[in-house]
């Protein structure tokens, strides 16, 4: 009997990741920036949201050690994006604000060209945001639904603390169903999780599968 | 017995077409037009080659019909690549010349936002140049190569026409190889052909393959 060759499991080209209510700002809570209009953006406060989620950074150290380039996409006019996006600094480039807006596909390919991407091959998005979601399915990409720390959740870490294990799970549950329902190839609750979500997905591309 | 479903076929979402030695320019003539020095490009001169090739304007006649949205994409400068166009203007779309060059995906990417393209799933890439075939498979594309008008059997109509069936066989067989070597998923002759080529895609795709 042959030894079985050793196939050595591909390296990710690129992980793209949604920037509120994924690698920061749990629950999406900069959407309450919104002035009494329900149109302007305070932006002089998005500072208040931009603590990263349980997680989010040990996962970016982790990609930055293994060598893959990764961006943030957010449709938050840049003065917001920049306040959140501040303590990722040094682990993740930032991406300019598409012209489509999500589900379109342009913010992933316009994130991929920034990071001087050679192919779709091995790209992923990791998103809490189902319309991100099917953004990065249109552009070709591997997806990631994030369930706890999203706007379909929708609450900032106290409301969250405050609830009972059951009712987490319940909201847990519907955001996971919706992530799917939007089309995700894999749906964890947070960043914290991410390592085993790559893990299928490497399997998966073992396995030629496409996303 | 149930009766089979008709299930109706994917249409494309769009089709991006190589310029020089594909559309038009029988033989990627218009490289000759570089000076003396082997890099400054005789740009009065390219309209010499504009010619479209054989079936390149019923290929776009017949996409438009269909509403498929068609785009071109070369590296030549704007100049040189607009005279090359000339006589497709109406039937497709210029894509600005891309930051990175084939076979990045950047330019396959640049041209299907141009087209306000809504996902990535039915597009398609139609060159006779391998390194373009590379960037519309970089890009997630489905890939048809063109055999004999490019730049790989490289020669003018009249050449072409000198040769004896067996040379042109001869030529046409290893820029066949070529391009399947390159990861073309169909190699035609000549846009002409196009409509067998899409149709053997259609099929691919009803069985769920991905390109």
């Amino acid at each position: 009997m042959l030894a079985p060759v050793a196939v050595p499991a591909p390296s990710f080209t690129a992980v793209l990741f949604g920037l509120s209510g994924c690698l920061v700002d749990f629950g999406a809570q900069a959407r309450t920036l919104r002035g009494q209009d329900g149109t302007t953006l305070l932006s002089h406060d998005a500072q208040a949201f931009a603590a990263p989620t349980p997680g989010a950074l040990s996962a970016l150290k982790n990609l930055k050690q293994q060598g893959v380039p990764c961006a943030w996409i957010e449709e938050y006019p840049a003065s917001i994006a920049e306040q959140l996006a501040a303590p990722l600094k040094d682990l993740i480039q930032p991406t300019p604000s598409p012209n489509n807006h999500w589900p379109a596909p342009d913010a992933c390919w316009q994130a991929l060209m920034s990071l001087n991407v050679a192919q779709i091959d091995g790209c992923v998005m990791v998103s809490a945001d189902p319309r991100q979601v099917m953004a990065g399915l249109n552009a070709g990409l591997w997806t990631v639904g994030i369930a706890s720390t999203g706007p379909l959740c929708g609450l900032s870490p106290a409301q969250w603390e405050a609830l009972s294990d059951l009712e987490r799970e319940r909201l847990r549950g519907r955001a996971t169903l919706e992530l799917y329902a939007a089309g995700a190839h894999s749906v964890i609750d947070h960043l914290g999780e991410l390592d085993s979500c790559l893990a299928d997905i490497t399997l998966r591309r073992q396995k030629s599968e496409k996303p």
